[in-house]
Order: C-alpha cells, then sequence, then structure tokens
C-alpha cells in the first residue's frame, strides 16, 4: 500500500542508518560530550554562518519546552497563534515549566504587524505587572498547515522583536521542508534568537538540534536540557545522526526530494480540477475532496483526514518524504482520475 | 470629593474594625487554629447550609491559585471566558503553578451549551493525551463586567459539570453584590465544587473564604495554602473579620447597601437618557458618555474611565459600597445633567 | 495568666492599631501605588542609608518563595542549614517554585568556611551541569533557635558570596531582635543582596518588607509578587503599618523592649542554676527544665516545649515581647524557684 | 585498549540493532501505538506476571521525573538516600515539577526501619501540615554504588509503605545486574507500587519501561509522559528495542554475562588481596588501589576513578558489560599483580 500519511512513521534514511551501524561498537564519552556530536555541531554551523551554541536532544516537545523555558523569567510568557504545537498539542508542556502561551489572533501565518500591536498595547497597560509580560514570539516553519512565513515577514518580525527586546523563536520540526530559493538554513539563524532544526521529521530516527543564536541565551543552557529530562545518555547517537545529516547536504537533499514530490502531486492534482485548502508549496499539502472519492482513495492508498469541510466533502493530507516515488504519486492521481 | 472609583480602595466597615479593636490584645492560636475562625465558619455555614469544609486566605489571586492548583493533576486545565481574571489579571499565577488557563469564545456570560460542547469535542479528540484536559469551568459571579450569571444557567452548567466529571469553581470576589431575590449564598455553595466568598471587596480589610463543597477536593487542603504562601501567621485575624461579617447577616447587608446606591444611579441616569455597556446589576454600572462630558464628571467625582468606545464617547464604572449615599448619586447626576 | 509562648499570636503595637484606625476612612489608590507606602519606604531607607528597591508583601513564606523564586534561574538552588525555615517549615513553598533547596550540614549558625568549600566543590566538579547549581545563599537573622550570626561571620559570608558570585539572601522574620549595640539594619542591608524585615512577629498585624539591596534583582520584582499570590489588594494597609513602624524608631524600640526582657529573665533564671540549650541572647530564650518542673510552670504561664532533651529533663522556649512586664518575669522566676 | 569503564558508552547488543535494522522501512504508528510497542509490553509481561501498565521512555531522568511527579499532590515530596540519583546528579529535575526531595540519614542501602520511623514521626507532627508531606519511597536496584537492597528488606519496605499508604519507586536503571537468584523481576514489579526497568544501561540504544503495578496511579499516566517532553514520536523504536530485549530472555542474559564477569574480576582481585569499598556483586565493582597502581593501570584499561580514599590510596569502579570478555578480565589482573 501506498504511504503517503506521515513523514514520521518509519525509521532513519539509509545512510543514517548505515552511520549508527558503523559507529554501534565504539566507545564514546556519554552525554553530548563526544566527538561525534562536536563534528556534528561543526557541520550545522557551516550552513548557519554563524557562532551559534548547537544542543542535540530527542524531540521537538522536549526542545520546545526547554528552548522557552530557559530564556523566559517566571513572570513572562511566549506568543503564538492560537493554532501553535505549543499552544495545542504538547499537553500544556510550557504550562509545566510555570509559563503562559499567550495568543495571537487566530491566522494562517503569523502577522508581524499584529506582534508590534500587541507588544505596545501591553507596554503602555496601567496595570501591566498584573499581566503576563510577553516576552518571546513564537512561529513555526513551515507551520502545521505546510505554510511557510515569507522571508521579508520573518524580518520584519525579527525587527520588531529586537526593537521590543523580545525574544523570536522558530520551531522548524519540519525546516527542511521550508529550505527553498528563498530560504537557507543561514536566513533562519540569522532571523531568530533561538530555533530547532528537526531531524524526526526529515530523515533521522530522532533528534532536534537547538541553535542558540542569541548570545543572552547561551549561558548554562546544558543545565537546562538536563533538568527537564531531557539529555540523551548516549549523546553520540544524536552526534553521529547528525553528522551525517549535514555533512554531504543530505537535510537539504532531503527536504528537496519530498518538496519536489508534493510540488508534482500539487500540480497533477490541479490539472484536474482538485483545489486546495491551504496555499502550502512544502511536504504537506491540503487538497478538498468528496467524502465519496475520499472513501475509495483511502483503500488504496495511506492518508489522513484532516477535517470534513461541510457535509459532503473534507480536506485530506498528503505528506510527500525523500522515499515517496513518482510512480506512487501518479497512481494516487490515477485512482483520483477514475473516481472524481 | 465624591468617591464612586473601587469599592476596595478604603479600609474596613465600622464594624469590622470594631472587632479587630476588640480582640486586639487577646491571645489566639496561631495559623488559623483558633475559636475566631473556627466561629466564623460555623456562622458562613448557616448561610451555606452544606458541610462544606471552609479555609480563609487574604487576597484572590492567592485563593484562585490555591482552589485551582489544588484541585487539578498536572496535565489538567481550567476553562475560563478570555477576559476571566485568572486568565488576564493575575500575572499568570495559574500557570506558575503547571496549570493552563483554557480559553472558551470571547462573550458576556459563560454560556453552559458551549462549555458542554467543548467537553465533548475534547472527549472524542483521537490525540487528547497529547492535549490539555479541561478538568474545571472557572466562572466570577458576579463578572469583571458587573453581570451576574442566571441561576437557572448556573444549574445547568454545574449539571453538566458534573456529567462530564469535570469541576465547577466560582470566583465571588465581589459574591456579595449578586446576591439578590434570586441567588443566596445557599445556591452557590450547592451548584459549585469549590467557590470563594470574598471579603476583600466586600467591607474587610482583607479576606477571602474558599469554600470546598466536593469531598473529594476536601483532603490535606491545608497544605496547599501554606505551600502558596497564602497561610495568615495571624490567622485569627481572619477569624475575626468574618465572624464579624457573617454573624448579624452583615454580608449580606454590604451588598444590599450597594446594589441600591447602584440601581439608584442606574435609574437616575436612564431618566436622562443615558445607556449602559454592560445590563449590570450590581455594585458597578457602566455607563456611556460623551468624552467631553466625562472630562467634567472627572472633575468632581472619582470615578474609572473603562474604554473609549469611539472618537467622541466612552465608557466609564461607577462603583457603589455600602458607604455611597444617596446625596452623593444625586450629586453625580446633577453634575450630569448640567453637562449632557 | 502570663503570656511568653509567642511573638505573633496576638494583635498589632497600639501605634499601629492607631495609625490603621485614622486612616480607615480615606480613600487610596490599590496594590501598593498609594503615597502611604511610598512614605513608609523612604522611612525605612533612612535607616537602611542604601539605594535598595522595597515591596511589602503579607506574610514570610510568601516573602522567601517570591524573594527566591525571582532570582534564581530554574535550575539554580538556594543553599541553607538543614534546620532552615525554608528547607522545613514552608511545606515546600521554594520547590513548588521549581527550586532545589541544597542543605549545609547541621549546626547551630551557617559556616562561611563551609559555604565556601561547597561553591568551590560544585565549581570543579567533572558533572555539575547535572547538579543543581548553587546560586542563593539563605541565613535566618535571628536564627530559629534564637541565634545571631555573628557580624564578622555575616560580612565573611557576604564577601564569598559576592566572589563566588552567589546572592546572598537574609530571611528576617525576627530582624527587629537581632538589632543591637553589634548590629544596625544597615548593616545587614550592606551585607546581603536582598533580605526581608520582617513585621509580624515584631509588632504588626502583618507584614514583610522585601528590601533588595543588588540593583541585577530589582528589574520587574513586582511582577512575581503579583504572579505568586502575594500582592495585597489593599496595599495602604502595609503604607500605614510600617510607616508607623519605622518612623519614630518604634520597630527598634520594638526589638529593644523585648530582648531587655529576654536578657532579664535570663540573667535571673540563671542566678537560680538554669542552664540554656542555645546561648541566644534575642526574644526567645530556651531554658533546660526538668519536666516536674515544667509541668507546674505551664499550669501558670503560657509557653512552649521545645523538646525532650533526656527522660527526665526538656527544653522549653520563653518568647518575650514588647508587651512583657518586669512582674512578668519576677513571677516565672518566682514560680521556678519554688519548684526547682 | 580494554573498556571497563561503562556500560552505557556503546551503541546497542547486536540483537537490538539487528531488530532496528529489520523494521527500519517499516510504517507505523506514531506516539507508542503501534503493535511493536504492544508486543513489547506483552513480552515484559509474561515476566512479571502482575497487569501492570508499561510505557516506554528514552532515559532515566525522563523516567524518573514522570513517574514521581505523576503521583504526586503539589505538597506531596519523595524519601531517598542523600546520595540518591534524582537528589543529586539530576540538576533538580524532581523539584522542576515542584517537589522535595526529602532525604533520609547517609547509609549504603536503604533501611526499611528508619522509612518507618520517619513517616511515624512526620504523621505526629503538630505542624506538620507546614511541612513537605512524605508520600513515597524511591529506592535504585542496585544503587549508584553497585549494592542490591535484600530482598527480604525490600519486602519489609513494601509492606512499611503499604501499611502508612505511601507509594514505593524502584529506580531499576541497572535492574537487570540485580538479577540473581534471590531477585527475579517478578519480585520488583510484585514490591513496588511504580519502578521502571531500565534500558540505556542494559544494552538498548536507549529506552526504559516504567512499569506501574499500583492501579491508582495508572489513570491518564500518558498525558504526563507527553507534558514533560518525554514522548518519542518514532515511539515504535522503543516497542522494536524492548521487544527484542525480551522475546529470548536476552535481558536476564546481558545482566547473567556482566556479572559473571565482574564476579570474576572479583574473585582474582581477591586473590591478589585488593580490597573492595562497597561489597557490590552487580555489574560494578569499587577496587581500593594505590594511586600508584592505579596510575598505570588507567594506562592500559579505561577505567573510571570514583575518589580518593586517602594521600596515597584510591577507590576506582569496574564495570562489566555484556561484551566484557574473560580475556579481558585476566589481561586486567596481570597488569595489577605486575605493579602491585
Amino acid at each position: 500500500m501506498i504511504k503517503l500519511q506521515s513523514d514520521y512513521n518509519s525509521g532513519a534514511h539509509p545512510k543514517i542508518m548505515e552511520a549508527i551501524n558503523k559507529y554501534n561498537n565504539d566507545s564514546f564519552i556519554c552525554y553530548g560530550e563526544d566527538e561525534m556530536t562536536n563534528e556534528a555541531k561543526k557541520e550545522i554551523l557551516k550552513y548557519l554562518k554563524t557562532d551559534s551554541d548547537i544542543y542535540f536532544v530527542v524531540g521537538g516537545t522536549s526542545a520546545n519546552q526547554i528552548a522557552i523555558s530557559s530564556a523566559l523569567k517566571p513572570y513572562e510568557g511566549v506568543l503564538a497563534l492560537p493554532s501553535g504545537h505549543i499552544n495545542v498539542h504538547e499537553a500544556g508542556a510550557i504550562e509545566a515549566t510555570g509559563h503562559k502561551v499567550l495568543t495571537l489572533s487566530d491566522s494562517l501565518l503569523i502577522n508581524p504587524k499584529e506582534v508590534k500591536k500587541n507588544l505596545e498595547e501591553y507596554a503602555k497597560n496601567d496595570v501591566k505587572t498584573h499581566m503576563v509580560k510577553p516576552q518571546m514570539v513564537y512561529v513555526s516553519i513551515p507551520g502545521e498547515n505546510g505554510l511557510v512565513l515569507p522571508k521579508k515577514d520573518l524580518e520584519e518580525l525579527y525587527r520588531i522583536c529586537q526593537e521590543k527586546g523580545v525574544y523570536l523563536y522558530i520551531d522548524g520540526a519540519r525546516m527542511a521542508y521550508a529550505l527553498s530559493s528563498e530560504y537557507s538554513l543561514e536566513d533562519f539563524a540569522k532571523n531568530s534568537d533561538i530555533m530547532y532544526i528537526g531531524g524526526t521529521k526529515c530523515g533521522l530516527l530522532f533528534g532536534e538540534a537547538i541553535v542558540i543564536n542569541n548570545p543572552k541565551l547561551k549561558e548554562d543552557f546544558s543545565y537546562n536540557i538536563k533538568q527537564r529530562g531531557g539529555l540523551l545518555a548516549k549523546g553520540f547517537l544524536l552526534g553521529i545522526q547528525f553528522k551525517a545529516l549535514f555533512e554531504d547536504g543530505l537535510y537539504m537533499e532531503i527536504g528537496r526530494l519530498a518538496n519536489n514530490m508534493s510540488s508534482y502531486a500539487r500540480s497533477e492534482l490541479s490539472k484536474l480540477g482538485m483545489k486546495f485548502y491551504y496555499n502550502s508549496l512544502t511536504n504537506q499539502i491540503f487538497p478538498i475532496a468528496s467524502k465519496k472519492l475520499y472513501e475509495k482513495l483511502e483503500k488504496e492508498v495511506s492518508l489522513e483526514k484532516w477535517f470534513d469541510l461541510d457535509k459532503d466533502n473534507l480536506v485530506f493530507r498528503i505528506v510527500t518524504t525523500y522515499k515517496t516515488k513518482r510512480k506512487e504519486i501518479d497512481y494516487l492521481v490515477k485512482i483520483i482520475k477514475e473516481n472524481i
């Protein structure tokens, strides 16, 4: 059965597995103090062109929790879209560290002007010490809806944050798929205070690279990782994987391959007259289909229903990965064509 | 200058001060284990007609923080209106204990049907263990806007909470002013799991009575008070005040006197054609006035501007208390009449 | 019955009550933004001779919780004696804010050299990022045992803290009784980063003054008070009390009167051959008595048994206050003399 | 160079790697809802012979943090030896969830009688609501020193806990090495409320199995894992590993092989007259050596210095694993013999 439902329901890219197997019997220092980890950091920094500090952790919720709680004072909160992963899908991991997730108005992409207005209204509030102080802005690139904040918006958002003395944090769980002619990893590093480069959804067994760009956030960071339960004993496993992921540009290639296939799918489905709920150019696309069509489709292809649009129609999600083959998309298109 | 801006910017009711002075040289057991405290609880229970547990704390944020955090498990949250005091004006006191404030849609009063729908949608969510579990509903009676949730709505809300196994918590900072022919204290106690009866805004120097109606929430409650910094060393001061507040129905009288004056003001201002932004029947009313009028008004009467309605008009707040005199309202009305 | 069991089981000093009564009908700005609060701060600063920031809160556990949690990053802890109030008697109020209380070895007074050694051993530990970082030292002056850290030890301790980049915090719940020819309030302010001057156990109805001496700890402090539930709505009550407590040196007098009486008691009891368990010169003294004697004593005088020393003997506590009279001590001595 | 310094500084047992490789291209449901995870649980339950709930997490600090914080109410704490891993080496991970680690007196193994006394003294304390309530006992089996609490002591400890209504939690980071003729996994499951079976130090790439034996602790457990950042996205990796670890008794074999080698080493070194600091029968042994000898030794064998015993002597640690070969021990013994 063709699998287009997820980018993290299977093991690692063959080159990653090869590296893990290669080093399986070697002996390393524990807790991320090993040579592989150091080399992995160097490989990533080649792309960032910054003097950022890098730490590896196992998962995305852990990365978000550690990055955000390490930067904020107890009374400070983080601004996010209502649909933000930290606001909805992390079981209160941020609040568990004592911090409020402050919500902006509901929209597909974060709006720098609304952030500016929010910060300015807060600053002039008479009883602002009775309120949570917004001290960080959280943005996912790409978002859960596959959309990528345009570069000029990210730059404007970061200018606003710097002007207001507020941190900008990028959740890059699927950052590989946001890379394009517009965006390089360097752009993300230079337009944020802290971010994470996701590995779990981009070819690794597991692993996320927290990247600290703002020197003010670097001090004593590793304590936070240990205290929040995020320090992997065999940290070299993260080093080995990230080294393999970055040393020959594999990360970029994984993003490119997946995006090529989603682009191909989007184009072929458009030819059949299909519409898309979000205008995504990354590896997740969201076609609108009749429920009847979807019923037939899901018998042949693993997909995820996103939500019911109305009585007769729904939105579903196609996720492509480095493993997705053109003939798999062709087969999907064929079934749709026959049933539309 | 006439003072109509607040119900807690001055000391205590004369009878409360009399009691404090009377016992000033007596010797008591500390930390709320004294006889005055026990008697105060008994006086309150006469009105509640329940076997609730009662604990006294100094302030409202402390009461909310202790009551909510003591009832919830780490991954559980509390549903509230976006404008709820705990969501906006407590500097993240709930999140500081690790719990998320989950927000309903914005409205003047909490809607039992929306709560029901929210709980049911949560329950059927596929990934609900990735989300904060709504385990308590927070409602202020009266609300910040002076409005009182109708009794049938409170009863419906409590039925829903009981059916869904969720706690209902009433923030009664100004509960005295919600008492009426419709509502007695008994009604609140019988339609909630836990609540607090506010003293600070109803005639005391300070003090709030946390009332635990649901036996499941009673165990070991006093540990929570101490741990959250809410245990008053000279707890007998709370006992003395609450005893004096309840033994001759003073609490009810304080509410009645203030409501009579706000009712009189509302009626007189209506006669002048003034409109009110919220349809409040409690001790806070919110007339709409031209900015010009308000400018003149605030030179003679202490009031609080609530917000700008448009370029020319604003909403302001009149707060009455047991101290408010008919002639003060008459004077206010006179100035308005001359400047309208 | 003569009362020598506690310094906080009764109301306030007459001058404090007089001030509260005097201002009871005046109208003030809430939340500590009022003029009385500002004046109280000025009165205290006259004694401190620093440019410290001062905030008033209601109780000691609240003061400790707010002061400590506001200064520490999540992974940092506070060093204290095992018998420290924060370690034993605050129901985990410090841990509730996420911070570990790190314990020194058990001793009557904190030993600056042990603190130094502790900090140095921590600093050279190979896996120190797996450990809680000691970033504050907590010292009570006087301690629970009535003993006062000698001034040269406090000075040495503060030098060590400054050298190591660690904060020194003084819990001054009974600071009035530590004032002497050796110590002025200025000495405490100049030898600590943050401290609180206790009011509850020194003549007030309630109230503690948090004094921030280190500019690094001043920023945004008031958010912490609100978030931890410590902000008194009618903050002017704290201002009124502390102004009255400091404007004519009443605080110093309260300390002096109590210490004079404990000194008299100590001297008279020594003449009878009684021994003391701790060598306290403050308002708490700890005589050793046979259980037989104590049994008779407690029928005539309110006292507190401290602990059993052996089968036949125990240690009890005598607490003197500004209210204690020479004839009360004489009566105590008389009973002891008759029964020894 | 011979490696005897650690049991977790290298990859996984070949059979584990084989399983991971075998399933690398298969597609699984995420977040531990997959079939491999279910099968792994069944394999483990065959050994436990209980109806325990099992959850897999990545690391030990995470397991401790989640297990402990999920069981305790905010004001409750966990009793541990001062040397307990949670008290010293987890950067305050327990306190970060709001709970105090309460310490027993320093000793090599937890003493059931001291626990009993501690709980009884707490229960009769007059001001116990001002203190953290001990509600869980933490014990590592084996401990950091390689010692195993005798089975009769564990049974007594569990009886005491049950009698007092307190939970018993076993940290089984190295549980494989505590298995013996005395102890089976079943014994641990039947004598604790909750525990974890360690994988990281017993042959896995990573992974610990939290086992909940007490039904009261089972409800909603998975929320806690997500909220504390411990839910692995590709949870099937834990399922695959634990299935392979238990289906043919590999876990038991890993423990046996390592213990055989440490036993052999202990016996051979004893023949040379060497003494051991702890009387450990598990895979960590702690010989005492002159510093001169150790200096020579560490040039040929990777070991870990534990601490300086005196000016001339030290204690070092030998750790054996399933990979340790008899000839490696022989070589170690030979060097010692030549230099003793």
